[in-house]
């Protein structure tokens, strides 16, 4: 720490993000990113942008993306002036941290969550009260409820990460429904892979926002792109933030292939179909080897072994080219969670782990 | 408003970004872009990551980048610690506003200068004094001395925008000297076209900050990469709010493009050459035809002309599809500030004016 610092600065957890390694022949699966690449459309757009026009700042509303992100959700009467776009769906709930949830009064998320709640709560200095999911690990909708005017606002992902467990949109509607006084943030980075998003109840809930990715199941986590639905009083909470701290995230590039991979509704449809078939096979034969596997909507696996410690296994696989993610905190410190990959993918992880579990 | 908003949120006034317009056949003339394109070899760069990687996210630490950066100022003893990258230069200002100056003391800038100072201090609550630039709108040295602990820290562009007036290096170390209890940060963006920056000022002056940007001289407005140059402790805090706020800010394109122009080194001296051959080349026409023309150091004239009225120049250059900058700010209301475009882009505006001016 230096005199220099802002006091905030040393009272910072910043966020650790899942390892980028840099060996060749990988196989990757943790940091859930798609195991296909982006739609040829969208590389198109991209490619069509690498021109001398890089000398122009781009568009600083991003507007084509944002009429593509409404006219996709136009027959849940979702409207330009109700979509927030940024870079990556991180910067957009950052900025919902500091626009909508920063009211002097704890908000509130699950224990074990996506890590970078707390993160972005100290830099905002807003206080949090962790509610512990179920033995399950699914999250309970009355642990939400009857808070009145005592919190300030509520977020959890949904599916939850790293979990991925589904809350249905009845519960959903349940939260929102018993805090009209508040903001609740649905977080869907993970929606695509078999959720239902809560973006058809925007209309009639004022104090919903709902955040989404191009990173997951539009496969563009190289791009940074991600975007927030929600009553236009909140987008404009959150333009007003965005517009005292960077008029342009976005650039010419990710604007022209964020918009074009939105619009490829053909193969996003497909890829992500392509993910579920994979991930229900996976879960099948990490059963098979006497996993315990959460129920996931997501494009990833929340799995334990009754009797192998989940570092360990993890250290092994990485010995033979294989990288999942463990985390140490506390109630999970025996799972491991597994990114869907390629079919093949998961194949050399299903040989490597039956080769560790000694069941060869 | 809505009672739905952090209680910041109603207090901001956002920045108003330089207008994009969408006519074609325009000559732009009004956000400070460089007339020509980005090196090819950042081109190339781009291209090659336009592939399936896409789906992969970028490395957070963008190390290439950080990598050239301290390659390129190594004679300076400048390494990679000390070295701070971020979406665009206004993002960098963003994060050292929050990291480095908020120290519930006000912090010094010009009261001419970057419009985007005083909206980044509302939006991170820091109070501000703006110093009045002398008559001629030189920023006096003499003005940011002897405040001892009473300031949080002092912010200045050198050259200033929008008068492009460059204050010398030894002027900028007598704010460093004066001042070393407190963060100076220097915002270079123009200064490629004719200034001398402070990075070797900072293995010696340990509250130096400089912030350059890769979208005027490097011609890269559309993919949004600025850095920061400075001692480890301030890269380190700047870091550390960066890692609670996004953790991927730069795209794997902007990256790629960044790294590949920050080290085609002929190609910057040659473009920012031609720029500056403009710009002289501007200024005596326009002083032919009256103007007052302040003495620039960046890609930008800033000029009045004593007889005509400079928003009805601009509205006039505007009906002949020649936009350039006016701001409504008292001191400045009879100026126009113009980038300097192509030869060809700078006849046309002289023609457009001459006539405007009665002189044809």
């Amino acid at each position: 720490m230096s005199k220099f610092w802002s006091p905030i600065v040393s009272r910072l957890t910043p966020y650790t993000p899942g390892e980028q390694p840099k060996i060749a022949r990988l196989v990757k699966l943790n940091t859930n990113e798609s195991p296909y690449g982006p739609s040829p459309l969208a590389l198109q757009a991209i490619a069509r942008e690498v021109s001398d026009s890089l000398r122009l700042y781009p568009n600083p509303d991003a507007e084509p993306l944002k009429q593509a992100i409404a006219r996709r959700h136009a027959a849940d009467g979702v409207s330009v002036r109700e979509v927030f776009v940024g870079n990556g769906s991180d910067e957009v709930l950052a900025h919902a941290f500091h626009a909508l949830l920063q009211h002097g009064k704890p908000i509130l998320f699950p224990d074990i969550t996506y890590s970078f709640y707390p993160t972005y709560a100290g830099l905002y200095q807003v206080e949090y009260r962790a509610v512990p999911l179920a033995e399950d690990f699914t999250l309970r909708s009355e642990d939400y409820l009857g808070h009145g005017q005592a919190i300030g606002g509520i977020i959890f992902p949904n599916p939850n990460a790293p979990t991925g467990c589904l809350l249905g949109l009845a519960d959903v509607e349940r939260i929102l429904q018993g805090n009209p006084e508040r903001v609740v943030v649905v977080d869907e980075a993970y929606i695509d892979f078999g959720g239902q998003s809560a973006i058809p109840l925007v209309q009639r809930y004022p104090n919903l926002l709902v955040v989404q990715t191009l990173s997951k199941s539009r496969a563009l986590a190289g791009m940074r792109v991600g975007f927030a639905v929600g009553h236009a009083d909140l987008i404009d909470a959150l333009e007003r933030v965005k517009n005292s701290f960077n008029s342009y995230p976005l650039d010419r590039p990710a604007i022209a292939g964020a918009t074009a991979a939105i619009e490829d509704e053909d193969y996003f449809r497909k890829t992500c179909n392509m993910v579920i078939a994979s991930r229900t096979a996976l879960a099948a034969q990490l059963a098979g080897l006497g996993f315990q596997v959460l129920p996931s909507a997501a494009n990833f696996l929340f799995v334990r072994h009754p009797q192998h410690d989940a570092a360990q296994l993890a250290a092994a696989l990485r010995a033979d080219g294989i990288i999942v993610r463990h985390f140490k905190s506390e109630r999970i410190s025996q799972f491991l969670r597994i990114t869907i990959g390629t079919d093949e993918d998961c194949g050399v992880l299903v040989e490597a782990l039956r080769r560790h579990l000694g069941q060869q």
